[in-house]
């Protein structure tokens, strides 16, 4: 399971054993560099179902476990309380008296004298009967019993289960994709990264706090794929940035057509003073004139006509692209060149990674080098791109990887996002996989975006940034509402980025950055919308709109959202809102707060009305209503 | 996990892989006396979910567990069927052809030599490139490939799962509960294992599969409990059975009253003779002066003054019941007169035990008892008393018992009953947790049945006989309707047959032996109620009416049954089918045979109306249109 730092691990386990005996159950937890346990006491639920909770404080591994032991004072205690019959009562109590007298012989010297004076005084026929009762009750009794309890047949979870503790970043995020090379003014141009950091200025002003570039290194001559991925690539088509590796350099070297590597550095610096982190693409492939294939042929698969083996997927040929082969005898120095490949940028200064592809290399590889990186910087965070079978993404979350992208890009209607937010936020998988939401990559431009105008880009934001604690954009092609396909049934951009240089009119009236800039405000301003697992979607009488919410455990902060998923028409109807969330049983409903527009409404606990435009949305935060004098509501 | 003779184990595994590369994925299953693994391939389902079975067919423990490798020669074959272009194929027929000539180096002489015959084909230039691609996907070289396949890199999943196979009856049993001492026609009497003997045609004439008998054991004397669970018994009253022992004899004997231990032989094999079994009670308790309490003193607790510690539960005493110290030192001396008592009985003829409250002895002495006993008679039943939480019921069948009482006792509203339906036939525990479903039992007098009368009585039998494959009643009591509570509030019966003798008016005109025989008859004709994983509710719009059906999974079998759980009012609504259970998508619907009344009522796929009367309920077979001819329906 994962958590970033100053979260709780909430432990629950069934303990029980046969007859009426009492237990007694400790959760213990200790971090990776500690021998001893911590023991926190747990507290039952119902049916044999036990609780005990953690916070994890430092960045390293903790590891839990749980303990339990039928514990004979407890079970004693227990009886004595629901004896009736004095004589009872008094036999009773005079055998607690060998069991706090065993417990004095495992006590320091202090606490054995205090257990003793109470074993006397249980023992005194002097006493009233209900004094001695109200002492065997005492919280002080069993205090001290529980720290020298005897532990002789006390039974251990075998084994202890590992929590992997993370930074903030990894639970809240929002990300920039941009490509450098189009960071330019004029038509012809070709950006470099210090045009680049100029353009950093407008990120930080839509409040990013990740800025995501794809590969930045030296891009392959050969067989390079010209402008729409056609297959002969003319002498000024740049290629696509993750045709890895030319003479000039591979994994470790920055294209000399972006810059240097101090110019690398000077962004990365310039982006920290904006707050925001550099996130690198990590692409474990080769372009035909990669270093590697030269200096090592041996990392790599052969035809029967000796050529090297480019990836492929029948029928499709990928000839522009050779893997690696994981299973060379070289193997060994593969992986460590490969590992060096992530220690080279980290010491740039990045410590986020989005690695492509990870599902197409062995799980072995990523279980290995994750776990080496973090051993070193435990502050990086691995972005799974696996677009897969879901239980290759969720594998390759258990071997280590920080975050993943989802389904969520191709997940439209309200039935599909309920059930989705359902798996991703409620099932057991929430533990370990962590979403990150993508209405638009470089690769997909999904049809709703195609179809739906300025209404769907402008629903697809709103559900990414307020469903999902971390998301992304594919900019400015999102804010610029770039939408046609390579061709029909394609989600292929036309002209796209990956294989020519685009200039983007950053100004253009139509552009969502005041709105991507609003929702990332309202993101950093309400803590329910920087975590995940509260989401929760509430019924509307009308498919075409969803509602959902989400809030903090204390609900302090409730932010209830309800967006319109039709892009064509006007829509309404009926949400129905659990009382829960109002705080209150039978409370009086609240105020609405809708953090887009201002506007404020008053609520009531169950059904209200909503009328939604195209592409509108409410994002709204709830203020209860306090308290209320001569008819006036005030709200907090 | 357990199955009967005859049953199927249906395995799922997810199993996958990074890449695309292709799996070979196994089955391997063993009795427990064999050394080597049978193999069964699975198939994939979707999502890398892989699925295969195996029938149990011996009456012994049985292993399970899978395996996989990624298997080159598919992946190798699903590329090849990929690929479109003729030198590719050519090329790719060149690699296949190492593949099966490394295939040859694992195979027998002949085999070998077919597959070098089948390698030299696709590696001849001279046969069409299609007739080389359509040798390559041949069932007959797969077949040759997978039972050479190279498992260098085979995967196995760690351990291997334990089967429990029990005899069919342990499946499917239908249970009669009596007092060989009420056997008897004037009050006054005591009943013999002889009188009860002559009972047995009664049993048999309703259909019953097993009889089960409280303690025949001799009854102590000091402490006896007086009619109505009084402190203090006359000189006439005979106590309760499971004050177990006195110096006429413990857990071995049988009450002088009752019989010699020849005539409980007499009276096994009588019940035999009319296809019944005996099922004995085994209560591990003492009365006060049981011998064992006098000749074994070390296996009971002491009180503070000395005397041995009765049974409690404060602020409740059972000063006539002397519980065993499962924990005594001399543990092992006591485990084994235990073990002893049930192989005592095995050796009369009793094959099936009901086990009175196994939750208060320690799970390890069932895990141990269980086992050493199945070990020599593996078609011994053992039903677990336990009414007690739910966790221990289920750990109690997870330790060995075959079957366990459950809650339906108490389960009377449609919700109750559908969601308890769920829970025992649908969610995982049913692989290990086989319900026995009693409406009554000595010590249960349910409120439903003290406030609903005869129709209470009777919808409470056809839900027992219906939704349970296995179910039992306590008789006579329940086909004669005795409903008195001791006391307002209380579940006990008012005079129990736990305290005295009681006479019974078998022949009473509002008896519902008759409706008992029907429903066994029911029972044994229709497959599709021999068994426990079918059962599902269907919705239908009165909450006081209840739908559910019971199906063999060809479909041959299909038993629909709606019933009114309103004892006091006639009640009627719509009921809505779903089409699989006709069997054909948009079907026509089919006969429904009331298997109670033999009426026969056509019906729509979809919804049907149904009304009963206080008590009344369908049992209905439903028989599928075979054909339409001329407007006349014909059902099989």
């Amino acid at each position: 399971i994962k958590r970033t730092l100053g979260e709780e691990v909430v432990v629950q386990a069934d303990i029980f054993t046969d007859g009426h005996d009492q237990l007694r159950c400790l959760l213990r937890f200790r971090r990776e560099h500690e021998p001893d346990w911590h023991e926190v006491s747990m507290q039952p639920l119902a049916n044999d179902r036990w609780q005990g909770r953690f916070t994890v404080t430092e960045l390293t591994g903790y590891h839990y476990t749980v303990c339990a032991w039928v514990d004979r004072f407890l079970t004693w205690r227990h009886d004595l309380l629901r004896r009736v019959d004095n004589e009872d009562i008094a036999a009773a109590l005079l055998s607690g008296v060998e069991l706090i007298e065993a417990a004095a012989g495992r006590a320091s010297a202090e606490e054995a004298a205090q257990l003793s004076h109470w074993a006397q005084e249980l023992a005194s026929g002097e006493s009233d009967l209900d004094l001695r009762r109200k002492l065997a009750a005492s919280e002080a009794l069993d205090a001290m019993m529980a720290r020298h309890a005897d532990r002789s047949l006390m039974v251990e979870y075998p084994g202890s289960l590992p929590v992997s503790v993370d930074v903030e970043r990894a639970r809240f995020g929002s990300w920039y994709e941009l490509f450098p090379r189009s960071c330019v003014n004029e038509p012809g141009e070709h950006g470099t990264l210090a045009s680049c950091q100029a353009r950093l200025e407008y990120v930080a002003e839509m409040g990013f706090d990740v800025v995501y570039l794809p590969p930045i290194h030296p891009i392959g001559r050969e067989r390079r794929k010209g402008p729409n991925n056609t297959l002969r690539a003319g002498p000024e088509d740049p290629g696509s940035p993750w045709a890895i590796g030319t003479a000039e350099g591979g994994h470790k070297s920055v294209h000399p057509r972006l810059g240097t590597l101090e110019d690398f550095q000077r962004f990365v610096q310039r982006a920290e003073e904006l707050g925001i982190s550099v996130a690198l693409d990590i692409a474990f492939q080769c372009a035909p004139d990669h270093p590697y294939v030269s200096e090592h042929p041996q990392w790599f698969r052969y035809r029967p006509d000796g050529s090297v083996q480019y990836a492929e997927n029948p029928p499709k040929k990928y000839q522009d692209i050779y893997p690696f082969n994981f299973e060379t005898d070289d193997w060994q120095a593969l992986w460590e060149e490969l590992r060096s490949v992530f220690t080279f940028w980290i010491e740039q200064g990045v410590h986020i990674f989005r690695v492509d592809n990870p599902h197409t290399k062995p799980f072995a590889f990523w279980q290995w080098l994750i776990s080496e990186i973090r051993h070193a910087h435990p502050e990086t965070i691995f972005l799974s791109e696996a677009f897969t079978r879901g239980k290759v993404m969720h594998r390759l979350a258990k071997v280590g990887f920080t975050q993943s992208y989802t389904y969520f890009t191709w997940r439209n209607t309200r039935e599909e996002l309920t059930q989705y937010a359902r798996e991703l936020c409620q099932s057991p998988s929430r533990e370990y996989f962590r979403p990150n939401l993508w209405p638009n990559t470089p690769d997909i431009l999904p049809q709703y975006l195609q179809y739906g105008g300025r209404p769907a880009f402008m629903v697809r934001l709103v559900l990414a940034t307020t469903m999902g604690a971390n998301y992304g954009i594919y900019g400015p092609a999102f804010e610029l509402l770039e939408n046609r396909p390579l061709e029909h049934g394609s989600e292929e951009y036309l002209d796209a980025e990956k294989y020519q240089v685009r200039t983007w009119d950053l100004d253009r009236p139509d552009s969502l950055r005041h709105l991507v800039a609003r929702l990332n405000r309202i993101r950093r301003d309400n803590p329910a919308l920087q975590y995940d697992w509260s989401l929760a979607c509430h019924p509307i009488d009308n498919d075409m709109l969803i509602a959902y919410s989400k809030s903090t455990e204390d609900l302090d902060n409730v932010v209830i959202v309800i967006a319109n998923l039709d892009p064509h028409y006007r829509q309404s109807g009926w949400v129905d809102l659990p009382a829960t969330l109002f705080g209150m049983p039978g409370g009086r409903g609240g105020q609405m707060h809708d953090l887009l527009t201002d506007a404020r409404f008053l609520w009531n606990v169950g059904r209200n009305y909503v009328q939604l435009e195209p592409g509108q949305a409410h994002v709204m935060r709830l203020r209860r209503a306090q308290r209320t004098e001569q008819d006036f509501d005030y709200f907090m």
